[in-house]
């Protein structure tokens, strides 16, 4: 079923859909158009920080320098990544076929894949593929684009995710694929935004910074970076509508939070999604820095796995960081019971609830009153056993 | 049977025991004194980097800050971390009877405990401890004192571990514990070596600190890293050799490597021990840091687990560093095989053979000469197994 306010076409001036271009073994949909059909072709976007970066990250990073871009072409079921010039020259190719289709230019389409790494992508299936989903876009509640394009993005993840946001007299919707604890190779995290307000790409570009760094930059399943992570905002001003910047910011980064909420919860093999909250910090950046630790301390994702709301395990991960605190008076709490009062054994842990999905541990530095928080994944069996049996 | 080559008490001048004190449900060895009968009491040490540091660990700072320590005094069954005030002066009271009892100074006593953290020790078992443990000291091969010594601070270690060095007219010998794979809260790595050698204490930290930063600072079995670690260098002169410098340096090194390998494959979650050797990097900083970061990455550890030479999830790790390399001119091998070749595709990754235990990655960053290996384990079901069901 459409939803008029959620998903890529939300926004006016926006088409999309997604189709089965036989990528996957498993002939789920595979390949996905979101166009922007104006009348402006505004963009910003942000890529993965690794070096290592697939061949569409290093196209589309071109593709969006200018400010323009007119459409956003993605695939699942291969990342195009480790692939070399061979794999380069296919994102060009897929580019330069979907321009022709669409009677756009190819530099101004933003490409996204995500798969497999070190693996070519079948362009006998590409090309054909490119030329269905053209064929196949569609927007407004006669034919949901946005819910099809969401579809056909996904690799392990077990629902798609979209988002929305009702402005004043403008809107702003999203998708994503992910799926927090990651299969091999299937890290990806895969973002396209759309909005038919009126911004120019340096507005965007400002929104959309602010909005990631305290969203998808906050959640940190498994400490592992992606090499294709993307995250495209684009206007089409269809709505005429000049935006408040501070309601759009505000806006836009609550749809991110919203979404980068739905690829925690989407962790296949998570059996807790937890929220660190460090407060009372020197600095925000103390505070994530904290907050960040702890979420990728092995002992402690494991504790939490099994129930056991070890705090020396949190105060151990502290203790590594350089944040301004004494370890006399940190105090930790893990869902609401505090455990661990000025460094040293607080209430009862045996009050400590871990029986449910949703865990919030607070750490107080005791330096100050900025705060951040890092949403992570537990450590389970079935991360290993997905992360360890998928390609052999 | 005593082996009079390793151990604390194979260098002459030292004298050893470990007793059960009770500390232990299990009802095992777990308190151990290493006693350095001189003529020299010249000592050195590292203590963990945490800024969550035991008591033990602030007491025995101080000790070694004059350069001389009498006896080294441990116990398993307890870390006595985030103890407060009542834990330094447990650790305090603990010094001080073994000072009475051994005829020496309580400021020369250096106190190491390992076990859960957040709970004090029970100091009704540890007294009565101390003292059986100063009867029962004794070197030599009529009695085993380095062998007892080793066992009674055994933890989750299925295997005491020793080692030792014969150098010119002089010998080191050591003691470990530390499991690898890391249970509960019992994370914790100490270290007790001795030498009969003539080395005076600005000698012994220059070669110490050396030793280290080459060993166990390079076994990152899980990136976690204990509130309590502790390596302590005794030397007693009794020997009444003053060593070559180069010598002793090297045979302390090697010792410590020796030693180091030794906790890694005791890693009792673990099914593969991994050597990540970077090479041809620019710096020796920048070949550690790329080592350290695969070896922290999840998905490559349940990669190797699964036995599945993945070279993406290396390369996605590889790319999150700082080191000096260009991404397509990246090589890697996975036990000789070179299976990803200038960032792309390389030898057929079905060559890789993944059924034995030890695993080799190496890692050509094609920047320069210098190269640098870490040892770490894979993430198995056992080590979340382990790590969840401790204390629960």
């Amino acid at each position: 079923m459409s939803n008029p306010t959620i998903g890529v076409t939300a926004p006016a001036g926006f088409s999309a859909s997604g189709v089965t271009a036989g990528l996957k073994a498993s002939g789920n949909p595979d390949l996905a158009i979101v166009r922007n059909d104006g009348p402006l072709h505004h963009v910003a976007a942000v890529f993965t920080s690794n070096r290592v970066a697939a061949a569409p990250v290093h196209w589309s990073r071109q593709v969006v320098g200018d400010g323009r871009a007119d459409a956003v072409l993605l695939n699942s079921g291969g990342a195009n990544a480790c692939t070399g010039p061979e794999g380069f020259a296919n994102t060009h190719a897929s580019a330069e076929h979907a321009a022709k289709v669409l009677g756009i230019g190819s530099g101004d389409i933003v490409v996204c894949s995500t798969g497999l790494i070190g693996e070519q992508l079948p362009m006998d299936k590409i090309i054909p593929g490119i030329d269905a989903a053209a064929a196949a876009l569609g927007s407004g509640s006669e034919f949901d684009g946005g819910g099809a394009a969401a579809t056909a993005i996904m690799t392990t993840d077990t629902v798609s995710k979209q988002a929305g946001f009702a402005g004043t007299g403008y809107s702003i919707g999203a998708m994503a694929k992910g799926a927090g604890m990651l299969a091999p190779g299937l890290a990806t995290m895969l973002v396209v935004i759309t909005t038919d307000a009126v911004v120019e790409p340096a507005g965007l570009e400002a929104a959309l910074r602010g909005a990631t760094r305290v969203s998808f930059d906050r959640a940190d399943s498994d400490g592992c970076m992606s090499t294709n992570d993307t995250v495209v905002l684009m206007a089409s001003g269809a709505s005429g509508t000049v935006p408040d910047p501070a309601e759009f910011a505000t806006g836009l980064k609550d749809l991110c939070i919203d979404l980068a909420l739905q690829l925690i919860r989407d962790a296949e093999g998570a059996a807790h999604d937890i929220t660190i909250r460090t407060f009372n910090a020197a600095t925000e950046q103390d505070a994530e820095d904290v907050s960040r630790t702890v979420s990728r301390s092995n002992l402690f994702k494991t504790a939490i796995f099994g129930q056991d709301p070890n705090w020396g395990r949190v105060l151990s991960a502290v203790g590594t960081t350089k944040a301004v605190f004494e370890a006399d008076e940190l105090n930790v709490s893990i869902n609401g019971v505090q455990i661990c009062r000025n460094g040293g054994v607080g209430d009862d842990r045996n009050l400590v609830d871990l029986t449910g999905r949703e865990v919030l541990v607070e750490i107080d530095l005791n330096a100050g009153d900025a705060e951040a928080a890092i949403w992570t994944n537990d450590l389970t069996h079935d991360y290993v056993h997905e992360n360890s049996a998928y390609s052999s």
